[in-house]
């Protein structure tokens, strides 16, 4: 078995190195890696075609080998993902805030890496570079461990990474992958809390459950998105239109795409008959409540369980309700605490909205879509956090960094 | 059984009162709640009285009944810090940063509450109230287990807090005290992740540590203090003797009491002779390593785990190092991330440290017991964040929050 705690030793002293690193070393770093992986392409694709043959051999479903498969324009993706990077602000070293307490003793509390970062993810081998690249950034010794299918590209990868590291006079052990893909070495993986600071699995929600329930190392937990477009009263019904089939159908399997739509009363007779058009056209399935049906007699009836589902497919559950108020008292029971947004022209209902819902992002007048770091303007994004503990919403370098604080004092002890 | 889902939504329910309620609201209820206390004093030493009966019958140790104990001064106490926690500045709704998209949304980061927080603790009874002040103030329900010692004293104290709460005309739900003290319990709610955002675990360090094992809901670790303090060879020693004197023996019990000195070899045979003279004085036992014994002929040589230990006694390790490096190293190895200090006149040392050492707190020419929520100016903490995720160091009202981002948009869908 692979001798974890020896690559934790070798993470904690990579991780002393970089987190004391100028930001302009990083940058070249990141670049000289981006080009490595365009000159090293040969290799790596050689990598990633044993991986598909293996997955189609055991008849893998087609989507998942379309994540799994890996091709010139992609790794010029994952290239161009490392510089951009390069090109974002460095949170290590800023201040957050600095006061000078009763004792006369001056604090500063500064952004510092978090340390070791452990990520754990399924089939995608873009993970391997993203990952390490924001690790990196942020200061961070990254710790990987891919999916078993991946295997041959995501070590392809990371050779090269560590290799350009090398290259470029730094500790390679910065950036860490775990060869050996059994579940027994990922468990204890993730027990391995005397190493890793942090732990973040990405994939699907199932095998993050399966993390957040195994793990003892502190997690931050993502993805799962049951995301809700609220019409009000008030809405300006062609602006609701275009952003709940934006939300739905611009790419639905995605995290931040809306899965319900909650409609006020007053409305739901003009809006629903022209919703439920636009849908049709985007070959979308609707599940309604009682009060929609009696407006669109033609959908399927919701069940209790379709109001907490996310379905990541071409399927969105439409509900009646009475106003705002309801409409609140829904989204907060049975939504995921990721996107929200709500249709309105109404001031004081915009308000109360953004003031009531819980939920890393609450929107107004806008799609659920916009819920990414790219978008965001952080540049890149390690995943979108669904907790309320550390970081909250899209995590890009600045999430990856903790405080310190240094405090300046001339001989103060304690009375 | 207690049913703790009932609990939970009980807590749920109450919190999102809390979460709307406006500071003045707030810091009136914190008020009423201190003049309660002392209102009911008679009946909350009366339930003390049972606790300690109970506690001398089974040959509790002296130190642990002192910690047991209320009287009408430490009553006066806790009232008063609920009128400091009422006087401290709501962290709720403050914003930490905002920007304007490229697609023209502009996005603000709002500070709002965590939602519910489980404190589980030991036989302290001023924590019902500390915490329960803590959580109230920053807009989050309190779930509290204290320990079975206590029992009779917390129920007394939080029965008190509910009574006040209603009387506000509240739920008094923000605050719930589990009565069932049962281990199968205290097991059940470290699971309760449906209703609690963060579970705090207060106490001693194996406490702590059987705590972050058990639990799956996110917690925040707190307390373990192995700290440091460093002499440089630029020192000003008198300096330094007053500090290490102070961060060891003004209260040893202590997480941020001093354990260990490293001094820098081409001043040791200067400064320890005056060192052990001071710590002799003040009964302090010596452990060093060879060169200090060479030093100091009578000092206990420390052994490996020495330099692992949290003494919380009047103990103190010394290790001579060869300079700055070794001493980083060293602590760096060693440490519990918690508080660190260098004692130098030199800028270039001062800085190094401060950069280098990996902990929530790097001093310059102070004493390690600063590290305290009232010292740092909060007011009041829930504890001392040893751990990287979220929290750092002191934790007061602000660090019982999360961010919102509010998006505001005119009609924005992603192409």
């Amino acid at each position: 078995m692979t001798n974890l705690n020896e690559m934790g030793q070798k993470a904690q002293k990579a991780e002393f190195q970089l987190s004391q690193l100028g930001t302009l070393d990083k940058n070249a770093a990141l670049r000289k890696m981006a080009d490595d992986l365009e000159k090293n392409a040969a290799t790596i694709l050689n990598a990633n075609e044993k991986d598909l043959k293996a997955a189609q051999e055991s008849d893998m479903s087609k989507a998942m080998q379309d994540r799994l498969l890996l091709d010139a324009d992609r790794i010029k993706g994952m290239a161009d993902g490392l510089r951009s990077i390069a090109d974002q602000e460095d949170p290590i070293g800023k201040v957050d805030r600095g006061w000078t307490t009763e004792d006369n003793l001056d604090i500063i509390q500064q952004r510092v890496p978090l340390g070791v970062i452990g990520i754990i993810f399924e089939a995608r081998p873009n993970v391997t570079v993203d990952a390490a690249g924001l690790c990196f950034k942020s200061g961070n010794a990254a710790f990987l461990r891919g999916g078993k299918e991946a295997i041959n590209s995501n070590i392809a990868l990371s050779d090269t990474l560590r290799a350009s590291l090398k290259e470029s006079g730094l500790d390679e052990n910065a950036v860490q992958l775990l060869h050996d893909t059994s579940h027994e070495t990922a468990q204890s993986m993730m027990e391995l809390s005397d190493y890793l600071d942090v732990l973040i699995p990405r994939g699907s929600g199932k095998f993050i459950k399966m993390v957040v329930n195994k793990a003892k190392v502190p997690i931050i937990e993502t993805g799962a998105g049951n995301c809700h477009i609220y019409v009000d009263e008030s809405a300006d019904q062609d602006k609701a239109l275009k952003i709940i089939i934006n939300a739905k159908v611009q790419r639905p399997s995605v995290c931040n795409a809306a899965e319900k739509v909650l409609v006020n009363e007053n409305i739901a007779e003009e809006f629903l008959p022209k919703l439920a058009e636009e849908l049709k056209k985007n070959k979308v399935e609707i599940r309604g409540d009682e009060k929609t049906k009696s407006i669109l007699p033609d959908v399927i009836p919701a069940t209790e369980e379709d109001w907490y589902t996310e379905y990541n497919d071409y399927i969105i559950g439409i509900k009646v309700v009475t106003g705002l108020d309801e409409a609140i008292e829904h989204i907060n029971k049975y939504n995921t605490k990721h996107s929200e947004s709500i249709i309105t022209e109404n001031y004081a209902s915009a308000r109360k909205f953004q003031k009531q819902i819980d939920a890393a992002v609450v929107y107004v007048n806008a799609s659920t879509r916009f819920t990414d770091g790219g978008k965001f303007g952080f540049g890149a994004e390690i995943g979108i956090s669904t907790q309320k503990l550390h970081a909250r919403g899209p995590m890009g370098a600045h999430e990856l960094t903790t405080t310190k604080y240094l405090v300046n004092g001339s001989g103060q002890i304690r009375e």
